[in-house]
């Protein structure tokens, strides 16, 4: 499944004295939407670790077009544009509740064992991106 | 050694839209402390670690006295107040650069194995504190 | 409204090196789950702050009982114990999927001003509470 | 001031289950050591907000090369790419107490009013930057 759109809901604590969200913030909810991205096609990220499959992230980019502000409902959406051999480019938007865009992204991530190895990604979970 | 002050730089991450350091960051500071406090004694909990000896906190208490603004540099004081057989009690007291108390609290923190059971703080640690 | 429910998923953010849930973390989900109370009473707190309206903590305890996990999905059960003239006291239940205890709490809140100073609670929000 | 080497210790609660700082922390660095450097180039960040002027991250890179560990002592140097009319672009190279480089990055700030109007930055400041 190629896209995928989680909403979240802005928590105080995620508000700096500028009064919108917090700028690394935005990685975290990356985070979690890549999380049910995979969980909706199939492979809850918390089953991939118990196999000794961790995703690393190697690079991400950001670009902060509109504060979010507390309260305020998020949609992020997902966007799977590359699985190769052993990683993976997601792709992310960030809406709030009238469809404003307020950032947009991308984040490569690295399959590797939990010694930190680079490993292929198992065919069955590729396909499944 | 029964007591250890830890000094740190308010970050603006660490702030929220009231204008203060959000309430739960606390606890960070106290744990920061507690670090600095065992590192001081020749503990670092790093090592403890790597020996699969954790310890997790069992409850905490934390009364709010003044806020704590951005780039003021705070001090926590960590008094350690009892140490049982399994288990070690901290108090906190957290001021700013004017000497004002901001906060104090204390929490009990249980020895543990990397499994999760109860187990004796080993007597050369216990004799530090 | 007396009680109330929120539930979240936990966040990967959200843990430690141990494999659990950070231990301050659980403040957040207080405040998170504070926040989804006042609104399905009526009032957004979002709402109060415009009105000039803060709730600031004075104190919060917090026992610890079984470690929350990545994924699992957390219920935190709300309670309002009091009503003051110008202070509320919230008491947590934290519970897992299999309906385990993970942790209790309570806090106190004192209602301020924008400048800090300690205000009544509006009588209509007092009575909804 | 063109650079600036800012320290600072890894917080247990920056690590993840995987054991290494979460990805989003290095984010929360990159400001602390923009602040260090703005200090110590005679402009505290907190004074600019005092006089309206907002440092806002218009995007981010980053890219992550060797993982952090709790306790290990980092150093984040800052170095200012271009000073602009309106924004600054800062670099960031972070390297463990090993000298091994660990991450680098860079962001672009836009200056803003407290109203998030784009706005000059200030002769003076530009100059010591």
């Amino acid at each position: 499944m190629q896209t995928y759109e989680t909403t979240l809901t802005v928590r105080y604590s995620e508000t700096d004295q500028m009064g919108r969200v917090y700028y690394s913030r935005y990685l975290e909810w990356f985070e979690l939407a890549r999380a049910e991205h995979l969980k909706s096609a199939g492979f809850p990220y918390s089953d991939m670790e118990k196999l000794g499959l961790y995703l690393v992230v190697a690079d991400t980019y950001i670009k902060y077009i509109r504060p979010a502000k507390y309260e305020e409902t998020i949609m992020v959406k997902t966007t799977i544009k590359e699985v190769n051999k052993a990683s993976v480019v997601f792709e992310y938007e960030v809406f709030n509740e009238k469809k404003e865009m307020l950032a947009t992204g991308n984040s490569k991530l690295v399959a590797v064992t939990k010694e930190g190895k680079v490993t292929s990604i198992p065919d069955n979970i590729r396909k499944l991106l």
